[in-house]
């Protein structure tokens, strides 16, 4: 009924289409996908009021955008009661939306004209879009073809540790949006340790710029080991080794200590937010290492939310050249990543995104307060959705959900969901009033 | 005996002094200054232990420089047995770290060479020093007039209603500093509404940016009410009615409630931290309103600490700019504030603040979780040292101490303090080898 919903509005909106608008500027590009988006969630949801299993519009609404945000904050209490038609669902969204819907088109459609890559600029993650090769079609394609080709293998994987093709299905979903939602109520804490190793592996693989693996293909072995995937692997360790010291006393074995902080710490740094135990009931310091990977996010180019390891390596950067400077103001000290010198543009894009960032984050965090929730719950229920991983702490731990908000809240973290996957610029772009003016 | 010693020490020191390096460069300019601080606080503590009312060196280390950097947190749960010499000390200590020591130092001592704007460089605070007139001595002059003449004009209204002299001049120390040392276990608690309201408007005018001051005195009346002062009023207004509105249940008047309302958020915004009443039994909304202020702060080239709204002005133009030249890159669309072009550098520079700000609160943040206290302890905690407030919420809220933590704690709270009211650079040269090397 949806797609005969959306079949027929489709028809008759493209009916007066002219084709005079074949270019697309950075205007049109950042506004055609923050609409995209908030559209496609607009009927997405209307399977959930229609099966009947989320009445509310609003409540369906939210778990669609979760879902193709990648985000996997739920408003459900029981995800073990769901007909397996909506639980497909609910996964599948994570599938689409992780890769980007309309780097998915670009793939498909036979589109003209070369400026499509504003679109890809305004759905991809990070601070720059590379083309890998130069036609933008093509490498949407080889995009997707290396996204497809893991989301198999982990299925593979899953299906030899003896876990149903659908179930298998559902988490390579998840793994590979970085999406998080599940489909058992406690996450995957009954799983097998099999099981949670290899979900571990492929939620921290799904974080690594997809590049990296192109570069691989073409046995560019060095440059694909980039400074961005370097300081990734570097923050997963420290936050597996600080986490597991510090939860060691309440595990049987260092073995289990280590295989539940490795699967935390790559659940949430790649924000895809599955759980393999309630992480709330942790000492004070591994919780706040969770909440601090929380913003790093990860790499630029992946499935991944949050901040992104390249902006922090660009700002680490960037303060380090600073300070050289202010001591030795006759030397020139130009920063570089990889090698390439940082142009200008991008090191303050960055900078704008993070006061952007930020500035979206207190006002979030100030507004959802009026529900008189704890300030822990306030603090991390925007924090996993403006970085689209899923569970916060406290009311909203990964054993909690996001049912308890109030509908006006709820809208503040859709929004923040859609600001957050799609970087906040094209939501941003949105709501200026020169977006809306006639040229 | 404390003044003895630091005299011998002093005659000791500059005896092979040979007057060879009569410039100061950034480099001597900030490493002098972080050094100076550092030094000064090592040797003020000495009384609290002599006296033996804070027995342990580090507390009273802690206690000093919280008391020069004008935080105001301290380790003591009893204030009311201090006795006189020791809260006088210790208020004191505010009223000369509030406006700068070597600033103090520069307008009395007969200094050659023109390179001591360094020195006000690295101890002002805000991304810009202005001087007021084109010498830095009699711009200092000028800064310690303004200020010496309204802790007077604020002595005189607490002597009007009532209040001891003593009390009066600890009062108007504290204040002036934007320090929050109180004489009482609970503040203000238990004053009468008249010295709350007289603190409060003291606690903001001390706020605002000393240059208005001067500007008002040459009957610059445009100029004085520059951008930054208008936001601080506005975030003031704004703060005050949310708060208001939040808390009026909970009082017994509109008055009242106002009261509280104005007087928090004048102690929090100018970083004082003083507190007419236990705020951490406030909703949460008004609790988070507050924590937003912390990080707000009060404005560039007052005595107060935070990021300073000037920072966030510029932070916020930016933003604006950078969306406008999005939408049309042939548009060069500059960024001013009071009408000035706001150059590339003061830009850079302010997103490099933020940078290392965020760099520093997010590692002293998980450094002291190592203690245990809840999450709301340790961010409110870092939130009050490094933005130079005093209370925090929950374990260290207005009626609670910083006595419970451990020592290496105590170190993190006593760095983040000073890289606070020296705004981070001064600390950071000092941690590069290129500092202490010989040229």
């Amino acid at each position: 009924m949806t797609a005969a919903i959306c079949f027929i509005l489709g028809k008759l909106l493209s009916f007066r289409h002219t084709g005079r608008f074949k270019e697309l500027y950075v205007r049109e590009g950042f506004t055609a996908v923050a609409l995209g988006w908030f559209v496609m969630s607009v009927f997405g949801a209307i399977p959930f009021v229609l099966t009947g299993e989320i009445p509310f519009y609003i409540d369906a609404l939210f778990e669609t955008i979760s879902g193709f945000t990648t985000t996997g904050s739920s408003i459900l209490s029981d995800v073990d009661a769901l007909s397996y038609a909506s639980l497909f669902w609910r996964s599948f969204t994570h599938w689409i939306g992780g890769m980007g819907v309309l780097v998915f088109l670009l793939s498909l459609l036979p589109l003209t004209g070369g400026s499509h890559v504003n679109l890809m600029k305004a759905e991809s993650p990070g601070p720059q879009v590379d083309k890998l090769v130069p036609k933008v079609q093509s490498t949407a394609k080889i995009l997707y073809g290396i996204y497809f080709a893991l989301t198999v293998l982990e299925v593979v994987f899953l299906l030899l540790g003896g876990m149903p093709l659908f179930e298998s299905m559902l988490t390579a979903f998840g793994t590979a949006g970085t999406g998080g939602f599940g489909f058992r109520n406690d996450s995957f804490a009954r799983f097998s340790p099999y099981i949670q190793w290899v979900v571990t592996i492929f939620m921290i693989l799904f974080g690594v710029n997809f590049n990296a693996y192109f570069l691989l293909l073409l046995r560019k072995f060095n440059r694909a080991i980039s400074e961005e995937v370097r300081g990734y692997f570097v923050v997963i360790a420290a936050a597996i080794a600080v986490i597991t010291a510090n939860i060691y006393s309440l595990y049987n074995s260092f073995g289990e200590a280590l295989r539940q902080a490795a699967f935390q710490v790559g659940s949430i740094i790649t924000t895809t937010g599955f759980s393999s135990c309630d992480f709330d009931l942790w000492p004070t310091l591994s919780k706040e290492v969770l909440v601090v990977l929380m913003f790093i996010g990860a790499c630029a180019g992946s499935t991944g939310g949050g901040i992104k390891v390249s902006r922090l390596l660009i700002l680490g950067k960037t303060l380090g050249k600073e300070l050289k400077q202010a001591l030795h103001p006759q030397v020139v000290a130009p920063v570089r990543m990889d090698g390439k010198l940082l142009n200008h543009e991008t090191i303050r894009t960055t900078n704008v995104f993070m006061g952007a960032y930020f500035f979206i984050f207190v006002v979030s965090f100030l507004l959802i307060s009026l529900d008189g929730f704890d300030m822990v719950t306030n603090f991390t229920a925007i924090a996993a959705t403006l970085n689209n991983i899923g569970p916060g702490l406290a009311q909203v731990g990964p054993m909690m959900n996001f049912g308890s908000f109030t509908n006006p809240a709820k809208l503040v973290m859709i929004f923040d969901m859609l600001a957050g996957r799609l970087e906040i610029f094209p939501m941003l772009v949105l709501f200026l009033p020169d977006t809306w003016r006639r040229f």
